[in-house]
């Protein structure tokens, strides 16, 4: 088929939607570090992580073989409600570059969460209702994810509990408005309902709290309450393997037009839209069928990939949750104030941290006012108005495009664009301004997050 | 084929897409009564309108006779960019009610502007640009057309001056970022910038605006200033005729599933999505093929259709505009606070008007509290967050299908659900906190905008 014929949006017919998730970890013959017990040290068993999440969901996140595992028919219902998301021919974006790039992006903005965060709240909150559970906990940032989890919890009837860091709460009203009207009870994080917010509120009185607080009260209420999990929204291996949804629609709809990338790239945070964007892309590079460039962007102000160390480290700030072995600037590193609040963690994906480590994908780091230039260009072209996140992967695929430009080649570029920055034009508003900055840290500002990066004997 | 094969949402492909807008005055045998000028009281003719409208959209607005335009390409192109719009099949819904009924949404929400607006933005910025203009001028209230005409103009590198009533601008900074970052400036209105705006600062100092003085204000700059004409996003005939596009797709992704509509429902502010919506089944109506039960939706605060009089009145406050026959409850009407600014209009279409004066479709008003729960129970299963303006339609299709559940009938019902809330939390914060207050003008209140209806000798 020609290019000529390919539309602007490509969308799966519903029969073709995948009917089971892809688990990249299955074809990785050097797999990722297991979670550790930051007691003993020795890898976490089923037992230990069952009083924190659901069952299904610790079995899929100690699963490295099952390559394809079934997604239950509740959840491929959901999907149908606003998925297959499109993947979209970004034919003004080329014309505005005059690439001969040929650029096109999977886009996860077109539901109320406003992002691909409800791949995985729908399924957490599926598998939360099936063990018979009454509620879930999580906490948010800048609340997609918060946002995706109240909708899901909603729709199956399950109460829903989230902690948002206090600035958010205060700065985001609407946001928290979004969750309340899926039922969602929101509390401004530290709060008074927990232990450990107590004694942080003592110790910092007026603090704004921050997302590893937020956590940690998280799991407190949900390990302390009968019949409550806690469900998070990145990093973990279960969220990769309900994002690959992303990567499966993408792939599928590339293929029924003949399409290959030969460049993905996708902003990360956590890894959760990365991850779940090159999966199937990816598992074909580890079994040798086909090669890919694949690149993560992350914000310069919080460059764990490009930065930091490759360790076992806490999750959290509160370090109540499990090791994990990830890129990471150290749990106590704290970010610059940037607006892509869904890339400001301290660590990484495991998985993904592997596969950086392995060589088989690499990573940029772009600065913010750099980022919104992107989102703005994109905006005025394609007419979607991204997510900061988000901008950070349009960021690298115009640089990228350009360079096409440059070289007269024709390179078929595929991005992750996940959601949309409706509930973030205070940030476009200080990009219009001017008074938006950049920040890159210094060695000396990395070093003391590296300084916590806990030594563990005969690990690191 | 069996309902059981309808998918959730139903796509057209590409090449389904329309090719034409349809003009359902061609097919009225006793056509809308014309726009007349207020000095003359004669119909408005084309030389009278080409100072305030570009030369192919007067041509449109007086074009009673050609039942099918052919949209040009490239409004075509940017149609592709966010549609074919999906029409979706509310399972969920219709699961939560447990009503026999079959309920469809033609949803106009997934594009930034978050409204079907862009439907008209685009064409009417297409052909200023292809008459050479450098730029357009509008008034905006709630901010959905504002941000249409931003995005559309953006797109086609025209200069775009919007007038913001000025408790909008306030109170909802954020649609203002999004215009500005699609490159539109935007005034607060009234403002210094014009003579009228003046006038009124000097006679209501402290005044935080109205739509009407924002009309006044738009055409003002657009008639004294070179190269720039005045658009407007509803009630003209023209705007009617672009939106047509909303039904044409959604008869097309029926008549592919072999479903007929008993019956279709959507809000009417100034009668844009209504008119959009109903067009190709009242023309199916009017040449006697099929019959459609339609419902215009209104709020019980703004009764236009439902209490207000057929009679020809001025179509702003600033009595600068054409008079127009039409439902209106007089231009000096000042409707209370309804957070559905959408639909806070004192007039209606005039096709609409006459469409309903003779019979053809019907109307009902509801209340803001009750548009509220209805827009919270449909959030929480279909997962999209709604428009005030379109959660009137929704309040109404739910009434009817819990009618049907009642009556033990089958019926189809087909509503628009013209956008989103992001921009609207304010409103639901005010019903989550049980701050919303319900407003029914009393017939006092209705008299005093009815003396303003003008007398027009030999008319009324």
């Amino acid at each position: 088929m020609s290019q000529k014929e390919i539309p602007y949006k490509i969308y799966l017919e519903e029969h073709e939607m995948p009917q089971s998730w892809y688990n990249v970890r299955a074809d990785m013959k050097k797999k990722p570090a297991p979670l550790l017990n930051p007691g003993t040290l020795e890898p976490m068993k089923f037992e230990e992580l069952q009083p924190v999440f659901c069952d299904e969901l610790v079995r899929q996140e100690l699963d490295d073989e099952t390559p394809f595992i079934e997604i239950p028919e509740e959840i491929r219902n959901f999907y149908k409600m606003y998925r297959p998301s499109p993947l979209v021919r970004a034919y003004c974006l080329e014309k505005k570059l005059d690439t001969p790039a040929k650029i096109y992006y999977k886009f996860e903005g077109n539901n109320t969460s406003g992002s691909h965060k409800l791949n995985s709240a729908i399924a957490q909150a599926y598998y939360a209702k099936k063990q018979g559970l009454k509620g879930v906990t999580t906490e948010t940032g800048a609340g997609q994810w918060g946002t995706a989890l109240s909708m899901a919890c909603s729709y199956f009837d399950l109460d829903c509990k989230v902690y948002m860091v206090k600035v958010s709460y205060e700065q985001k009203p609407f946001r928290r408005e979004v969750m309340r009207t899926y039922g969602a009870s929101v509390t401004p994080s530290p709060s008074e309902t927990t232990e450990i917010g107590r004694k942080i509120l003592q110790d910092h009185p007026g603090t704004t709290g921050s997302l590893g607080c937020a956590i940690s009260e998280a799991v407190e209420v949900a390990t302390g309450t009968e019949g409550y999990r806690y469900v998070l929204g990145s990093v973990l291996n279960q969220v990769l393997l309900h994002q690959s949804v992303i990567g499966l629609e993408a792939k599928a709809a590339m293929d029924k037009y003949g399409i290959k990338p030969d460049m993905i790239i996708g902003c990360a945070g956590g890894g959760s839209n990365l991850g779940g964007l090159i999966a199937p892309f990816m598992g074909e590079k580890l079994r040798g069928e086909a090669d890919y460039q694949i690149i993560a962007v992350e914000p310069a102000s919080c460059p764990s990939f490009t930065r930091g160390k490759y360790a076992y480290d806490f999750c959290d700030t509160g370090m109540v949750c499990p090791l994990a072995k990830m890129y990471t600037l150290g749990s106590g590193f704290i970010p610059s104030p940037n607006h892509a609040g869904g890339l400001r963690y301290h660590g990484m994906s495991s998985t993904l941290s592997e596969l950086y480590d392995q060589g088989l994908m690499e990573a940029r780091s772009v600065e913010q006012t750099e980022v919104f230039k992107a989102a703005e260009q994109f905006a005025r072209v394609e007419g979607i108005l991204p997510a900061p996140e988000s901008s950070h992967a349009i960021r690298v695929a115009i640089d990228e495009a350009l360079k096409c430009k440059e070289n007269g080649e024709e390179k078929t570029i595929l991005f992750g664009l996940t959601g949309t920055g409706y509930f973030d034009m205070v940030a476009y508003e200080k990009f219009h301004n001017g008074e938006m900055s950049d920040y890159i840290p210094t060695d000396e500002d990395l070093q003391v997050g590296f300084d916590g990066i806990p030594k563990i004997p005969g690990v690191q």
